[in-house]
């Protein structure tokens, strides 16, 4: 893995502290100096969450270097119209 | 009001147009230049959406100038433990 790559972590259902573990397991491997969380709906809160779990009690040294909304179209599963969905990007950046 | 004040939107668990309207009628009313959406907990997603809605929507000149997003601790009207919440700040603004 190049030392530039960002390493995105998806979050979607689980519990947060799932999403904590991934990030800080992506944090301590290798060269990672960035971590992307990535959310859609209702996974927005988690995503803030996790963010905030991890630059308060776990990583202390990490920041939150960008957050990003935007909308995507999603096509459900079963068929039928493609929905708007508002997404999240959170950024958090070592030292 | 004051051309400065910037005008805040709780966010809460309305339906996201109730919002969306609160907003635009903000912005129709005087000078206002900026609104502040905020929000905890699972009001967050909501935020992103009025966000989303109203710039991709309603007031397509309007921009996401900042976001941020934070740790408040809440007790419980019941009594009880304080407990942590995310907060969610977004700044939209005219130009």
């Amino acid at each position: 893995m190049s030392e530039k790559e960002a390493n995105t972590v998806f979050i979607g259902r689980k519990p947060t502290m799932s999403y904590v573990m991934a990030v800080i397991t992506n944090f301590n491997s290798g060269d990672t100096k960035e971590v992307v969380l990535k959310a859609r709906g209702r996974a927005i809160t988690t995503a803030v969450n996790v963010a905030q779990v991890i630059t308060r009690r776990f990583m202390k040294d990490l920041k939150v270097s960008k957050i990003g909304i935007g909308t995507e179209e999603v096509t459900p599963r079963e068929g039928g119209d493609p929905r708007k969905v508002s997404t999240m990007e959170i950024v958090l950046t070592k030292p």
